[in-house]
């Protein structure tokens, strides 16, 4: 009988994730029951809502202990227990770090072979509607906002400073070393990048935009987020996407100027996540795919080799060592 | 020469207000110069914010040690030196814990002698409007939704409570003891009145609500906050008007969960104060004059008398023993 590699989340980390909270081990290959598809994993999407889904319940369930680590992918159909799939098809979702998964197939989307699949993890996926969305429908971003994005230089960050600056904003991002902040600057061609962890981060920021900001993009959450709160002008409006900070830690740091800060600044601050703007998506992908044909949208991937690289490619994400999308392609 | 007796606030609290923070103090009257009124206090507005003020810079400056505690009322003109107002006349703002103050006219306005001064302190002033445009121009409230309200039994919360009610929504308030919450429920006829202090507080509130609350209007921020964040609906609005909990205290209880709870569960909270609806002013208190003559809307103050009393006001309201809006008439 074939095995297949999987790689478990053996245990959950106190605080920060480290290799040996995983480990590879061949189990057998679990053939399709009904409904089910049998698909060997071809590329995988690195996020840092893994991380989150480590920690607990989020939009979806936590990942346990001693279970194979599930991740957003595209694999091929080796073997359909549906009338929805055929061998050969090739899918896009939730699959998991593992040679071979074996899902139903009601979470699975079939994927056109003569797309990119690339483009698929990257600005015509989860990343590029993230910020399309967050942008255009909780941000509602207009021309000449003054606009600032944390994790400039993250997979979801880099589609935000570029869409922000297709809309004729002034954008700042934040990014966590002089180097990545130099990338930013290059590669997404927004006004300015400032590194986050410069302890004079605030003034900084007040010597480029002394007015504050109408929009913070914030992947970050955390002591960050608090920063950033003093920055805003009145009726500004935060646009909750992500908290990065808050994941691969033992204890949270929230911020503590709220809700006084959104009272005395009379701030807007509002969560969503990708799948809430489902009716708009395919409007939102014919524009994303307009400004990438024009070469308006630049793709930037960071990619590793190989199933074993997953737990690498996730801490290096989770640590700021990432330059663009992160992909593990097996 | 004649004297003013004025309430000092003589030092800041470390944690709780209490009552040597303030000191009564004989001093000279002050005459008016140009574009300023001697003014003879009648009645004190005494609200939460006053503490805030204490803590630090919000919407105004923060209240120095060794200055007179400033507080909104109304009072006569006694000698005016200001083209805009004559002796005799009546005046609503700023003044202070103070027999007499003088203050520049402008941000005065003239009071119509025939009208009930009470109702300028409670449904026709800062509190009623406050109420309404927090709930119709931030919550939004529609007919049928569930909405949450904190400090029911305060200034704010008691008009909240009653026009929520007269919007057609299923309106919980949270109060701070079972006699406060019988209160409530009896006087301003909502559905149901907790006691936020009650351990079980999530679990009584979910036997109430088992689907969440479309709309939080939260006076208390802190750990309450935290706490109601859990138990709103997906897309749930919060309307941040007040941080009660986070005045009288020395160090602050941030909500740990934000920003997560607010992207899992696609919250928004928003902030404001009432001066941002300036320009729908007088449409609100229309309405609120028609609902009060009809008898729909009703008033309940907890008054207080002579300047001495003025500490012990706030202190009360600021532990929660007021029923009503906090008056105190000199």
């Amino acid at each position: 009988m074939k095995k297949n590699k999987n790689i478990i989340l053996i245990k959950k980390p106190e605080n920060k994730l480290t290799p040996n909270c995983f480990s590879l081990v061949e189990e057998k290959l679990n053939l399709p029951r009904a409904g089910e598809l049998l698909i060997k994993v071809k590329l995988l999407s690195i996020d840092a809502a893994n991380r989150a889904w480590i920690q607990g319940a989020t939009y979806r369930s936590a990942v346990s202990a001693g279970t194979v680590m599930p991740a957003y992918g595209i694999g091929e159909v080796i073997s359909s227990n549906s009338n929805r799939f055929a061998e050969g098809d090739l899918v896009i979702g939730e699959l998991n770090w593992a040679e071979y998964a074996t899902k139903p197939d009601k979470f699975l989307t079939k994927v056109n072979k003569t797309t990119d699949l690339i483009d698929l993890l990257t600005y015509a996926g989860i990343a590029g509607l993230t910020a399309y969305h967050g942008l255009m429908d909780i941000s509602k971003i207009r021309e000449n906002d003054t606009i600032l994005i944390s994790t400039a230089a993250g997979s979801v960050g880099m589609f935000a400073c570029q869409i922000a600056k297709l809309t004729g904003c002034k954008v700042l991002g934040l990014s966590g070393s002089a180097d990545k902040c130099e990338w930013v600057e290059s590669k997404l061609g927004i006004d300015k990048c400032l590194n986050y962890k410069d302890p004079t981060l605030t003034k900084n920021l007040k010597e480029v935009c002394p007015n504050g900001f109408d929009v913070y993009f914030d992947n970050v959450g955390g002591s960050l987020l608090e920063k950033i709160l003093y920055l805003m002008k009145m009726k500004g409006r935060v646009t909750c996407c992500g908290a990065i900070s808050q994941y691969d830690v033992g204890s949270l740091t929230p911020p503590r100027n709220i809700p006084g800060i959104i009272i005395t600044r009379r701030l807007k601050l509002e969560g969503f996540i990708v799948t809430d703007f489902y009716n708009k998506k395919n409007k939102a992908l014919k524009i994303l795919s307009n400004w990438h044909r024009s070469g308006a949208l630049k793709v930037f991937i960071d990619k590793y080799s190989g199933l074993e690289s997953a737990p690498e490619a996730l801490i290096n994400l989770l640590s700021g060592k990432n330059s663009g999308k992160t992909i593990v392609e097996l």
